[in-house]
């Protein structure tokens, strides 16, 4: 299995966190990209310029490999069909992607598998959202292409309605949750399921980017449990192999509801790299390549902080405040080499440790007002 | 720092793990190695094929470069001298790579510098060596171009003394030692220092190769005080930048003695990407980089076992048992991605982690019992 020859659809941060995590294995890997400039152009043994969403670029792509998997959803699963259809192994599975594409579809998924997610009501266009104020406040997001915040409104009154998309969407329940946390399960080609410890995120105020995050999360068992289990259902009743990265709602009831998921690597679990015995990527590899999955056993209490371009700043990036976050102990920053920043852009991220956890919480924060990523 | 165009001589296995390291801090890097297909070929940003012992090639290679370095001694100090004078940031510093590279000279300065070390006198030739029966047992070193155990012979008596190179050399007193342990120590550009947990090394019975170590070493706090000590101690003598993996006996009496040390990542040092905060090789780009030093704090105690290829198999390398090694727990491959195998050929090593040290001795020799290096 180790010798086969794999291919990753996308070549940015979760695929250049892939390809250091296959380096202890020597694993053959090819990188599909459209831009030549893309965070894994400069590590990768083979890559190709190319776009993700054309049938024959990455029908072709996957012609020359024995396995394939993605680092981003919005890739061409057509051709991935096709892949699969020929024998090739493809992991995540298309029809998984294919339902997570769609965000539409996914809400009906976890109704359909009484897999516990906000209310909600599928919208054809802007005039449908309006019919259900009984819905309000409530989110409204795209059915498909919405990425990084891009594609969810809020719509707290009737008053917003006039701002709804007028595509297909869903109207999602806004849930009063006390924390958001997040579970990644990975769940191999035997049906071997584990799990990492659930953490918990803390979201930019405005945009919808992770903007740092605690693991383990600071919950109670039943909460740790009933997180724990979700995650575990999800990837079963997907079926899928590989990483599945399942983003909750903890309610101020108590309750836990699944927001989303992503079937890939997660700004979720970057931390795993330095806190966990087996990383999020090195468990993609192992979940897809059939091998046995690996502990998730924690080292320790750990942060992460996302470096995220700042705003009023485009132009060639520039970290601010780097030497101070590298003279402090287990505060490891990982750049993912962009060229150029702007506001929001995913430059970087921060793990952060400590054995105690005030001490972490402490560093978590000074690190946060320590790096800045503009451009001079 | 971060931006500087960095060197390495060199692009063996340990090439390939500062490459891994570097991977965080999107280092821009390129590497000279006379084998096209050396393990550093695949993921080099820039690789180029050229002989490390020539003047004009290792000249030209550094004159493109800020700041160069080397994962193995044997290159031309006098082009790196060139480039010294010139400006570019040469790190270890050609002087030390030249005093490391004659044993002669090293055990010159350890005795200069009153750094304890067994007993020797430096030898012409053959005859030369034939002086000096008082010493025996004893090795006889070549000066040069001894490596991973080639210029080692052991003279036990006056019989062996017909075997004795001819060629300039130390006759070193076998010292019946207890223990082999060793210490990485790193030192910046600042002359800070910080030192590694002392690790106890088991070499092959025949090779001279670490057959496989633990982390920490069985020692008691009088021994590891004296060896963290003598490490710091050497390195500040050689006023070395970058690392510096120290070896060291320990003699029935509790006598700790510089064996030898090598300015540069060293395979006593491997477990470290898994064991520690940071790894030596994270350690090195900090050391040379001009960056403070990072934490070298242990998450718990671990073992490394070298892959060296099997006896009687030379050829297309199959790593038997390799499935098995990644079903347990918190036991890592690592492969250096050499195509053909050879006897005792340095193929990978694994490094293998474990909270309970029982458990971990035990698990250490299931992994020397369970994977072989071999070819089909």
């Amino acid at each position: 299995m180790l010798s086969s020859r794999i291919g990753i659809l996308g070549g940015g941060q979760l695929g250049l966190m892939l390809l250091q995590a296959a380096v202890d294995w020597n694993l053959n890997i090819s990188i599909l990209d459209p831009d030549p400039d893309a965070p894994c152009s400069r590590i990768a043994a083979h890559f190709e310029v190319g776009s993700l969403q054309d049938y024959d670029t990455v029908y072709r792509f996957g012609q020359a490999l024995d396995v394939i998997t993605i680092e981003i959803e919005k890739v061409n699963v057509e051709a991935l069909e096709a892949l699969e259809r020929e024998g090739k192994r493809v992991y995540p599975q298309p029809a998984v992607i294919r339902l997570i594409q769609d965000k539409r579809v996914q809400k009906q998924f976890y109704r359909e598998n009484n897999l516990p997610t906000a209310d909600f009501v599928l919208t054809e266009n802007k005039a449908d959202v309006q019919k259900h104020p009984a819905l309000l406040p409530a989110f409204h997001k795209l059915g498909k292409d919405g990425y990084d915040g891009r594609g969810v409104q809020r719509i707290a009154s009737e008053a917003d309605f006039d701002k709804a998309f007028d595509a297909p969407g869903v109207l999602e329940k806004a849930v009063p949750f006390a924390k958001e946390i997040g579970v990644i399960v990975a769940r191999g080609t035997s049906g071997e399921v584990r799990t990492f410890p659930t953490v918990e995120m803390v979201f930019h105020p405005e945009h919808n980017l992770v903007e740092y995050l605690y693991a383990p999360a600071a919950i109670d068992a039943a909460v740790e449990d009933k997180a724990q289990q979700l995650a575990r259902q999800t990837a079963e009743a997907l079926g899928i192999v590989g990483l599945l990265a399942v983003e909750l709602f903890v309610t101020d009831a108590g309750e836990v509801l699944i927001n989303e998921v992503a079937p890939r690597p997660h700004n979720s679990g970057h931390h795993t790299i330095r806190a966990n015995a087996t990383s999020q990527f090195e468990q993609h590899w192992r979940a897809i390549l059939g091998l046995p999955l690996g502990s998730t056993h924690a080292y320790g209490p750990a942060a992460m902080v996302n470096l995220l371009g700042e705003e009023g700043y485009a132009g060639p990036a520039y970290y601010e405040g780097m030497e101070s976050l590298l003279a402090a102990a287990e505060v490891f920053p990982f750049l993912y080499g962009k060229a150029q920043t702007r506001p929001f852009r995913k430059m970087g991220h921060v793990t952060v440790m400590d054995q105690e956890l005030p001490a972490l919480k402490e560093k978590t924060t000074w690190v946060k007002e320590t790096i800045r990523v503009i451009s001079k």
